[in-house]
C-alpha cells in the first residue's frame, strides 16, 4: 500500500469496501472512523453508498484490491455519479472524487515473475459476466496477431470454468506451443507464488480467481526461472552493450 | 514510493540510477550508501554495473521511474544478466535479484484521467529507436480494431517528432474523431496535469517525452472532466444498479 492511500485512509470517516480488504485497510484506518464490510460483487450498491456518504458531507473512502483503476471500483464510482448526474468538482456543493493508486495484479505479478512487461503489453478480462463472449475471444485473436505480451485477467471462477481453455485455444493459432506462460498467484498477498509454463499446458493449467496469466511475446524468454521480454538491447547493442547498432 | 522500495534503499550500499531519478530517492538511501547517477540513456551500462556490483557482494540497488517492471530497467537487468550467463537465484554463488514495484505512468495517469482503464487496454510506445516502426503502426491498427483502451508511451522526443501524427492516423480510420484522449503530464511529479482533447486534434497536441496517452474505446466518455470506461455496470444493471441482468 502506498503512502498516499494510508494517509487518505488515516482521513476517511467511513471506510467501505470488500470484506477482505477492509480487514487490509483497517490498520490505517483512524480510531473514529466507521467501517463498512460488504459482499464481492455489490460493486454498484458499494459505490452509491459512498457517493451518498460523500454527498451527505462525509469522508469517504472506497477500498479496492490492487490498484482502484484498473479493472476495479474507479469505475463503478464514476458510472454511477454520471447515472445520477452529481456534479463532479472541489467547488462548492460540487462532489471531489480522488483516485489513490495502488499495486495492480499486472505489475505485483510481472515484478514476481521477472521482466514480461517491459514492451508493449496488453490487459484483457475473461470475466464474461459483463462483457460479450465474443468481444473478449476477438481481443484475444487480434492481441496475439499483434504480437503483444497479454496479461490475462480472472481467468476462471467458480461457475465459469471453460472460458480458459478456449483462450488457449485461440493463442495457440498464432503463438508456438511453446510459448512461454506466467501464473501470479495471490500477487502481493500471503502465499503469493509465480510459476512458468509453456501455452499448450495452459488450458489444462492450475489457476483460479486469483491468479493473473502472462503470456509471452514471440521475443519473451525464461531465464535463471524468470519470465523476460527484452527490449532489444542485448539483440541491438550485444551482449556488452556496447556494440554498433544493427535496426 | 511504496514503503517496500523506500526499505530496499534503505538497505542498499550503492544505488545507480538515472541522475534525476536518484535525486528522488536519495532520502530513503543510508548514510553510508555510495550514490552513482548516470545519464538518461546508458541503461545497458547501467545494469551492467549493478550486476557487476552485486557479483562482488555488495547490495546494490537500480532505481528507475514508475515501476521498474513496465518499460523500465528490470528487462535490461536481466537481459544482462542472461546475456553474460549469469547464475540467479538466492543459492551460494547466485546472483538474487528483486524488483521492487513502483507507480507506472500507466496508473498514475488514469487515476489523474478518471478510470480509463477499468475494461481491456494495451500499452504502446511510439519510440522506434528499438522497435521496427512496421511493428508499432501494426499494433496501432489491431489494437484499434480489437476496441482496446489504448496507452501511448514516448510519444514524442527531441529528435523523434512525427510519429505522433501517423499514430493517430492509423487511430482515426477505426475510431470516430470525437474519440476521447486524456494527456496525462508529468504523472506523479511536481506540475503534474491531465487534459482531454478528442482523436482528431491529437496529431497537433501539445504532447512530450514526459505525456503518457489514453485513447478511449468506443465506450469512454466524459463526464465531469473525467475519463472515464465503463464495465458496464450502468448499462447492464440500470442507472440503480439494481435492475435484472440484460445479458
Amino acid at each position: 500500500m502506498t503512502p498516499a492511500a494510508q494517509a487518505a485512509l488515516g482521513q476517511a470517516q467511513t471506510v467501505l469496501g470488500y470484506r477482505l480488504y477492509l480487514e487490509q485497510a483497517a490498520p490505517f484506518v483512524g480510531p473514529q472512523a466507521e467501517l463498512r464490510p460488504s459482499g464481492m460483487t455489490a460493486e454498484t450498491r458499494r459505490a452509491e453508498e459512498a457517493l451518498e456518504l460523500a454527498m451527505a458531507g462525509r469522508r469517504a473512502a472506497l477500498v479496492s484490491g490492487g490498484d482502484p483503476g484498473v479493472y476495479a471500483m474507479a469505475g463503478a464510482v464514476f458510472e454511477t455519479a454520471a447515472a445520477r448526474g452529481l456534479a463532479l468538482g472541489n467547488g462548492p456543493g460540487q462532489l471531489e472524487v480522488r483516485i489513490v493508486t495502488g499495486t495492480p495484479a499486472l505489475t505485483a505479478g510481472a515484478a514476481l515473475l521477472g521482466a514480461p512487461l517491459t514492451h508493449d503489453f496488453c490487459a484483457v478480462s475473461l470475466s464474461d459476466r459483463l462483457t460479450d463472449w465474443e468481444l473478449i475471444r476477438r481481443r484475444l485473436d487480434l492481441a496475439a496477431q499483434a504480437g503483444f505480451v497479454i496479461v490475462v485477467h480472472n481467468p476462471k471462477s467458480r461457475g465459469r470454468d471453460w472460458q480458459l481453455a478456449e483462450a488457449a485455444d485461440i493463442l495457440l493459432r498464432h503463438l508456438p506451443p511453446q510459448t512461454p506462460v506466467g501464473l501470479a498467484k495471490r500477487c502481493g498477498r500471503s502465499g503469493e507464488s509465480a510459476e512458468i509454463i509453456e501455452l499448450k499446458d495452459l488450458a489444462q493449467a492450475d489457476v483460479d480467481m486469483q491468479t493473473t496469466i502472462f503470456v509471452g511475446n514471440s521475443t519473451t524468454f525464461v531465464y535463471g526461472g524468470r519470465l523476460i521480454t527484452p527490449r532489444g538491447y542485448a539483440a541491438k547493442y550485444g551482449p556488452d552493450g556496447r556494440g554498433a547498432k544493427k535496426g
